[in-house]
């Protein structure tokens, strides 16, 4: 079994010891805005737990953090205006997505009409 | 508020009205293999329930849907192999994402390396 790393960046957020302003903040769930925006909405929902991916959440989770963390990111993505204009979320898990950092996130990427489910080169 | 539209083919899928291979079915959730598979896997995980997109799930989806299907949503990937190797997980919310058909479905993709985030277009 995968060992969580809590050195991972995002842990490191969650734990105050690098500043980021919290979009949303509460006992299971934090929203920050990627540094690295792809849409004029491109937040990043991370559990307060430490889960690697969604592999690791979906089987690892208590049924309070899933319930949670699921009505968390419907609200985190109303409260950012782009429920009616529609928005895109993305968990990357593993390897073959390229995910980057070793904490559970979910990408929320709205505020433009967005592309095809995947890249024109794949 | 929204209207589910029961006559969408995946709630037409989930009543037997329109024949389709499951790759897994419970009670709460059914997969199916994507007909334009966009990677050697392209699952399309729904809820039994009725509801029109992830904004709709998270909203008004019980306590105990919602564990059911993220806990399925793990399992049907694990089953189909990708969770080592890597796979993506996508919802399409809205006029902006392309969502295609008004009823919750995720995409699972894996089985080779996958693209960036969004497409370059983007």
């Amino acid at each position: 079994m995968r060992s969580y790393d809590s050195g991972n960046i995002f842990a490191r957020i969650l734990r105050g010891e690098i500043p980021s302003p919290r979009v949303h903040d509460d006992a299971h769930t934090v929203a920050i805005n990627d540094i690295h925006p792809q849409a004029p909405t491109h937040l990043l929902v991370l559990p307060t737990g430490s889960y690697i991916d969604f592999d690791d959440f979906a089987a690892r989770a208590s049924d309070e953090e899933i319930v949670a963390y699921v009505r968390a990111l419907g609200k985190i993505a109303r409260d950012a205006g782009v429920a009616d204009s529609g928005y895109r979320v993305i968990f990357n898990v593993g390897p073959d997505s390229h995910q980057e950092v070793p904490h559970l996130h979910a990408h929320i990427l709205g505020g433009r009409a967005l592309g095809p489910l995947l890249t024109r080169r794949d």
